[in-house]
């Protein structure tokens, strides 16, 4: 094992930070290093926002459901899914170019997503922590006015950076085995004892950690995730950006 | 700047390999580097099928549009998305399972990407070379049918991955002053001289890596890709497998 690799083995999410800021050369390297990850046909569909203003920081924890860390962090970045800038490309050729296509949202989508776990691992080098805020989409709308993103732009997840101040154990995963699948799909029946052993790790973790408050399992999360509807207005939301996924 | 942010800086697609195997083991650890990036509130929503089989690697290097390398890459894993898996926990703890939901939808296609990235990091810091394969998205249909895909489940793209045989220049990456910004969105228009600076660098990259043979720009590219419509038939293939994007 190296150290890219342990690295990564050892992530866990940070959601406490000292006050320890971070120099505009670092935040310079973790954008070039975003920027070397694979795109789709070399559309760099990513803008990368970084807001320190703290007025403006506390309305975003606001927004990601009041967050504190979203405030707090010594840096904080909204990553954008950007089809503007290719799209004025295209047109700066004498093209003319077609919103609102599913495959166009999904590339931009995915371009962001591979961008931003660049800047995770090299952050993580660095010895810095993270935390992805996937709650921005709580209320897509307030964000975009407030990062005044126009057509063709919107915010796919935050993301915290700063020292940590905390030291979380990681979180278990599922077992290879449940995840990794040879030559076709196999099916959910044939994982269930995995999950069931994975509940009962799950379990376990969540009792040591939380002195025996917390009693859960994969299961049990899942049906709070997926039993119910789940940002409802973002159909909508994608839309007035003009991602009508057509 | 350390091991891991040179990695990153040094990325390339590599579309050759050499005849060298992987080990399980290898396939192992990847899965797991795979798995430990960070995962929407634990859905941890990707499965990864590994295709060995040459007349199944020849299918699907067909689907993805004639790519040889699918069929020669010592291993190529499809990465899906994938909410069968917690829809069904979600069941046996006597939930309903909602599906359809857009950002349902969004945090498995994101879960997908920051997964394949790591384990791509994981596979560049062992020596080996990728490739990621957008391609399948052609033919959807026909690769979902090959995988026996259920419900819930489709196929975000695929990964070659090997010993390589090649060593290709990186590709130069938009400025960074064009991809960050502070605060707020900074408007295209204030991007275009950097848009246009990276349209030199990039016509020079191609035109020496093809010993002057390919004369192209961003910009051209762009409107290439944007400036039509691109996989039109992937909502309704997304529809099929129930992400009907509500």
């Amino acid at each position: 094992m190296n150290e890219t690799i342990e690295l990564m083995l050892s992530h866990r999410s940070i959601r406490k930070f000292t006050e320890e800021p971070m120099s505009e050369e670092t935040v310079r390297t973790l954008v070039a290093c975003a920027q070397a990850a694979a795109t789709s046909s070399n559309v760099q569909a990513v803008s990368i926002i970084q807001v320190q203003d703290p007025e403006r920081r506390q309305a975003l924890a606001g927004y990601a459901g009041g967050q504190p860390y979203v405030a707090s962090a010594a840096t904080f970045f909204v990553f954008c899914a950007d089809l503007s800038r290719p799209a004025r490309a295209c047109e700066s050729r004498g093209g003319e170019f077609t919103p609102g296509m599913t495959e166009h949202f999904m590339i931009a989508t995915i371009d962001v997503a591979l961008a931003a776990q660049n800047m995770v691992l090299a952050a993580e080098s660095l010895g810095l922590g993270i935390c992805y805020i996937g709650g921005l989409r709580n209320n897509p709308r307030e964000v975009a006015d407030l990062l005044e993103l126009p057509d063709q732009v919107y915010p796919v997840f935050g993301l915290c950076l700063g020292t940590p101040a905390q030291d979380p154990e990681v979180k278990p995963r599922l077992p290879v085995d449940a995840v990794l699948m040879q030559e076709r799909y196999r099916s959910a029946e044939q994982a269930d004892e995995l999950v069931a052993s994975y509940d009962d790790s799950l379990r376990t973790y969540y009792a040591t950690r939380t002195g025996g408050k917390k009693n859960s399992s994969w299961s049990e999360e899942m049906k709070a995730l997926v039993g119910k509807e789940s940002r409802p207005h973002m159909r909508e939301f994608l839309g007035q950006q003009g991602f009508t996924l057509k």
